[in-house]
């Protein structure tokens, strides 16, 4: 009789009990790669595969993000910062809704799919049906030569390497990345950016691998909170700007690992029915915006913390470094690296997926396997 | 002393214990009320007040709807409409989101602001921001002279009545029925529809109230099973395509009133993460677009019915009248009568406002005035 030894598995995971644990650790790297030998000295950004003319890409008219998942996610910050860089508009939406509501588009439109193994059936619906519009299709993609890249007119693949864990961690940093590089490219190329300009967010970005391995470095009291936690009925995420994604996407973890109630929702809709929610002792996640980028965002979340409090919430802070003025209305503060203000989600994602883990974890789940679900959803 | 008799405030209530009772039975009237009038015989739709050109709305190229809560919801439900009837792209956005997100509007883009109260700080702010970067405004109200259609250029008001239940019922369907009537009128100024078009769609329209009564004739089994999960601990909401938004509103309601976890998904999005949520017994509704309007979406919500059944979930299916194909998968049955696809919401909503507040009754709860809440959101 054979036994495999328990060794062999534990050097695949590097030595971490899960394969989840291996990946969140893995996410400065991951960042690095996917920044690597992106954007040379003028600013212009290297593609993967480009079947688009610079012209194509300065006649589009609108974007277009499709994806699912965490990936949606990612998408949903992609539109701020894409919006920003560039001042097209863009739309974000769920493939599965997409393709059968009848989408307005057409030879000016670039749709951007995202997906982590190229296979998610209603993604590639998607693309098709776009393709058929005539749209231009750029992939954002963690595996070579999958199906979604090989369909596409460009791919932008995210070097994560393979990703075992059913829930998306490095997957969804690296995702974050790549779409920031489009943004970028897509405003050098349609000239609302410089090449200097360009470069500047690029040293930022540049900065991510370390600020992301600072939060890890510093992740142990988020593991402690967690455990505390761990028989709570349901947490509450609340965010604003790009926060906002944040907090659904730290919602969505711990769905998807701890089977609990968790949904996030834009702060600013609070007051319009999810306030009614708020009872004695219910953990609320804040994730607050840097008050460095717009001062009076961050001044109504601050106000949002101190509402939920008021009504009984135990309120779990993220916030970035410096930023004293929540530390009153927090039951829990998590720092976070100060980055640049679009930028912040690399950093702030880190420590809800660290939460979710092992909340799960202290309920005895097991966080690469979570019950019900595929790593690829290769069915409509 | 002097004690206020309690038959002075039955009085007020028509009877009923609770305004939000008496208030989803007005429902029919107040649909056929915001219907009145509208539309002429050459389906040239009558707006309350208008300072836009028909060449000011020819020259449109994008929507922006902007709501809060409810108002959101049904904003989410016009963009199917809209761009079905018009082909003009919609946006949707929260308030709150909206204005701090330096959003692409100029004069081509109609900004479209639902507030039942006309005084949502939150929209009036948007709408603001909105007129300074010179876009057209339309406001969807119910209370004539409020502040937001004052600074608009065109209002439609929803003739509701007032609404006293916090929770919005009625001001919901008939937010709706503008959304409507905006759309057909969009589109017959713009070409996309004859007016022998538009009229036809205005005749299944004035067929809504008698199919809004139709429902609230059957719907005392919806108040059985709504008991029957009184200390249900949550409940999920399932929809595609206009039963999206519909499952939304319905998870909202549910949450106001009756405090309980309840959260919507776009059912293609089950399997990217939300089904590892399912247990044994966890009640799951889901709306169930006609079989009529586009097959293949509801070939796919019966699928998703039979997953969460199979991994354990007690099934309740809001299906249109002769849809036999959900019977096999569902615990319970809601039937509806058969609408126009687009226009089911009108029908669709009305058994889950029944469900939601016969089930904080149930808890003991007051169903007018939940807690933390206001009726109308006048600080940001």
């Amino acid at each position: 009789e054979y036994h495999v030894d328990w060794d062999a598995s534990a050097a695949e995971k590097g030595g971490y009990p899960y394969f989840m644990l291996k990946e969140i650790a893995e996410q400065p790297r991951s960042v690095a790669d996917t920044l690597l030998g992106r954007i040379d000295d003028t600013g212009r950004l290297a593609l993967d595969e480009v079947r688009l003319s610079e012209e194509d890409l300065r006649e589009v008219d609108k974007v277009i993000v499709i994806a699912c998942g965490s990936s949606y996610h990612a998408g949903l910050i992609a539109k701020y910062a894409i919006e920003h860089w560039t001042r097209l508009p863009v739309e974000v939406e769920v493939a599965s809704e997409f393709r059968y509501r009848d989408p307005i588009i057409d030879r000016s439109t670039l749709v951007v799919a995202i997906s982590q193994s190229g296979e998610s059936m209603d993604t590639l619906m998607a693309v098709r049906h776009a393709r058929e519009q005539k749209a231009r299709v750029i992939a954002i993609c963690n595996t070579n030569g999958s199906t979604i890249p090989r369909e596409s007119d460009a791919v932008l693949y995210t070097h994560a390497g393979p990703e075992v864990g059913v829930a998306a961690t490095k997957t969804f940093l690296t995702q974050l990345v790549a779409c920031y590089l489009l943004g970028l490219f897509l405003a050098q190329v349609r000239g609302t950016k410089f090449a200097d300009e360009v470069q500047a967010i690029v040293r930022e970005l540049a900065a991510m691998p370390d600020a992301v391995d600072d939060v890890l470095d510093t992740v142990e009291p988020v593991r402690e909170l967690a455990r505390s936690l761990a028989d709570a009925k349901a947490v509450l995420f609340l965010g604003r700007h790009v926060g906002y994604p944040v907090a659904l996407e730290g919602a969505l973890k711990l769905k998807e690992l701890a089977y609990m109630h968790a949904e996030a929702f834009a702060a600013g809709e609070l007051k319009h029915g999810p306030i009614a929610l708020i009872e004695d002792g219910l953990p609320v996640v804040v994730v607050v915006p840097s008050p460095r980028g717009r001062s009076v965002i961050h001044q109504k979340i601050v106000s949002n913390i101190q509402e939920v409090r008021a009504r009984g919430a135990r309120t779990i802070v993220i916030a970035e470094e410096g930023d004293e003025a929540v530390t009153p209305y927090a039951d829990t503060v998590i720092r976070t690296p100060r980055t640049a203000t679009l930028l912040a989600p690399l950093v702030a994602t880190v420590p809800l997926q660290v939460f979710a883990c092992e909340l799960a974890l202290a309920r005895g789940l097991d966080v690469d396997q979570p019950r019900n679900l595929a790593k690829s959803v290769t069915v409509e």
